[in-house]
């Protein structure tokens, strides 16, 4: 169903216009922009609401969503998330922000050895991603293995997923159900104490009964793993995959009543089952960071040949989504001159590729050179998946907390650019 | 049609096995190898075959597949080629290898006067994107133009496009016909005395008929502008898109019959009209470089879960093609164990991202760790693609020239993933 023309126009900004328009001024665009105290406010949310019913519930930030040490710093002060990161590079930079223990979540897969030494290291929960990692993990480091240890369900054909992943069975993530039994027999065994489970196979999914889902599949995978292998379980870690609405029409995921249902779940399949208590926790990144994130650009060039254009000085090294995943980024015009009169526009960006494109026949206001363009939700999987295709730098990114403004990343330059050059 | 078997495990490596053996020796996977003598081989030929019939035919290099100063070296130095860029950090690269002047060409879109600027310096032939640019043009030089202007024209509805580019009218790229006549008065009453005509609305294309196609529209073009405008024209440039043959059955585009087919439109619709005789040019990039680079990895890990999966030490921050565009790259393991064992595999990258995959249920020789694996045709729009997403390193790239091997990228480092980051 197509939505109607106002909705189509009106989405909330989450930032004080003023705010951008301030930012704007202070410094030149394009460049990402972050809105502190909502994401604080947001994380606390998040982190309360599960805290109702499981007390121990830790939701460990996707580093890969905006890996930024300003980012997770504030949400370590402030929120006391932990981070989930998928890569050497991701546990440098938590460590770096003074993320330590089980405060960091290891969820990656395809995994080197010096990213496991490292996550060792740092005391950080390590979840494997295949049976024959566990052996490799040993090896890794040097014949002992983690107090802790979790493995990643592929649930395969037991689970739908959704369009974005794909059907989970042709994942490359994760081990079947018929390969859990071995795997925790086999870490038991090699001297592993304590133990989690984990699945996730789902992104930006905005129904609360696919999450009920997910917990119900993995409290009765616990329920039958414990019995199988004889050990209890101390964590459950629902992934994340929370979607945020990205289009008008859309509406948030509900907190409360998302945990309400987990919980629901808990209730009937963990504890009125007998079994004993247990951590819940997520990895959500997206749900966090991406709806007070927003990339503020301006229109350089308006071009009229078989379609409208306006050219933005912002470009797929800034925000690739709409061009990998032509997905929808909602727009907002700021102060247009007429804001009644209406155009039909192909927003793009400067790139010789023609799906550098941030909206294409999107109904805006008509838009003049210099009009200021903010391109929603752009918080999470933004900057973090720019590229450098055709020589174009990455942009600065400028965090908004307490009313103050603060450079939180540079923008590129081009000796950024021509450094691997020079050696 | 499906290939047959034979088809799909037999594809023309364009290197001598020894040597990537030798280069996988000396240096760490993954890396990109480009092998210098066949491109400048096949550089030459491109020149020489177009020559035969346009004694000023220039191919100019399409910088952003391959955007490597070694590489544009060579081909400046041993080829004659000159530069096609698309922004100011490829002029700054070509100027460093030592372009100048009518070898730049300068193909952009969405421009910033900055681009312009730096294009002017240093003598580019300057390819317009749109009429609104020429006053932008005008101004951003300060009240002047070139002497040598040209513009991109964009058939829209008069041409079908193919599926890569898509259909030309939805492209952003270039002016309608009814713009064309007015933009080479406009240009004409502001001082510009040479006049060139581009188009390019194909990607990666094989079919000759094609390329024929763009050239009679081109030259008929001409003709009627030259009338209408009582200009004169001195160039042609028929774009890039030759594409390479990715896939094991595709044949390569023969240059011999493709200059005959596009010189046969130039003599019936330019020498015979009575048309002044007029430069033929060209830009490609992907045909040059893109069959003469490999990217050489690594099977690190195996999994069998609902298929069996292969990972390497190469991912998405090296070659992004597969994953964004699911763009077929050819697969040779070197030296399988037994060649005659066969398994449908799916070859993936670290990322967390489930098109971080080189192939997908592709027959190869049973592959165990360690083997060397070989992802052909990366020698354009490959490491210019990739990107840092989880936070990935960008790998290195070395070029095989006269029997000797040498680094001309090394890999990112930490340092520069993080160097945005301190300010």
């Amino acid at each position: 169903m197509e939505p109607k023309i106002d909705e189509v126009l009106n989405k909330e900004l989450n930032f004080n216009i003023e705010d951008i328009k301030k930012a704007s001024n202070l410094y030149p665009t394009p460049f990402h922009f972050y809105n502190g105290d909502k994401i604080v406010e947001n994380g606390k949310s998040l982190m309360t609401n599960f805290q109702q019913y499981f007390p121990n519930y830790k939701n460990y930030f996707a580093v890969k969503a905006t890996p930024n040490p300003s980012i997770l710093k504030i949400l370590k002060e402030q929120t006391g998330m932990g981070v989930d990161c998928s890569s050497l590079a991701e546990l440098l930079l938590s460590e770096k922000v003074g993320f330590k223990g089980e405060e960091i979540m290891f969820t990656s897969n395809n995994t080197k050895e010096n990213e496991y030494k490292k996550a060792y290291e740092l005391g950080a929960i390590i979840n494997l991603d295949d049976i024959t990692q566990i052996e490799y993990l040993y090896s890794s480091l040097g014949n002992v293995m983690p107090e802790l240890l979790s493995f990643r369900y592929n649930p395969g054909p037991l689970k739908s997923g959704n369009d974005i992943i794909g059907n989970p069975k042709d994942a490359k993530f994760g081990l079947t159900g018929d390969d859990l039994q071995n795997a925790y027999n086999k870490a038991k065994e090699l001297g592993v104490k304590r133990f989690g489970l984990h699945c996730m196979v789902a992104s930006n999914e905005l129904d609360i009964d696919y999450f009920e889902e997910t917990a119900r599949l993995l409290f009765s995978t616990v329920a039958t793993l414990s019995k199988q292998c004889g050990i209890q379980f101390e964590m459950v870690n629902l992934g994340g995959g929370i979607g945020i609405p990205y289009r008008p029409h859309q509406v948030a995921v509900n907190y409360q009543k998302l945990t309400e249902r987990i919980y629901k779940a808990y209730k009937e399949l963990i504890l009125d089952a007998g079994l004993p208590q247990m951590n819940v926790v997520t990895e959500c990144g997206r749900v966090i960071t991406g709806p007070y994130g927003a990339l503020i650009t301006r229109a350089i060039h308006s071009k009229s040949t078989y379609k409208e254009y306006i050219g933005v000085d912002a470009c797929m090294a800034d925000l690739m989504r709409p061009g990998m995943y032509n997905a929808y980024h909602h727009v907002t015009v700021i102060d247009p001159k007429d804001p009644s009169k209406l155009k039909q526009y192909d927003l793009v960006g400067s790139l010789c590729e023609n799906n550098d494109k941030f909206c294409v026949d999107r109904t805006l206001p008509e838009i003049n050179r210099n009009d200021l363009i903010v391109i929603h939700d752009s918080g999470a999987h933004g900057h973090s998946m720019g590229f450098n295709y055709n020589g174009k730098l990455r942009s600065a990114e400028y965090l908004l907390l307490n009313n103050e403004i603060k450079l939180i990343r540079r923008a590129e330059t081009y000796e950024d650019l021509f450094a691997t050059l020079n050696f």
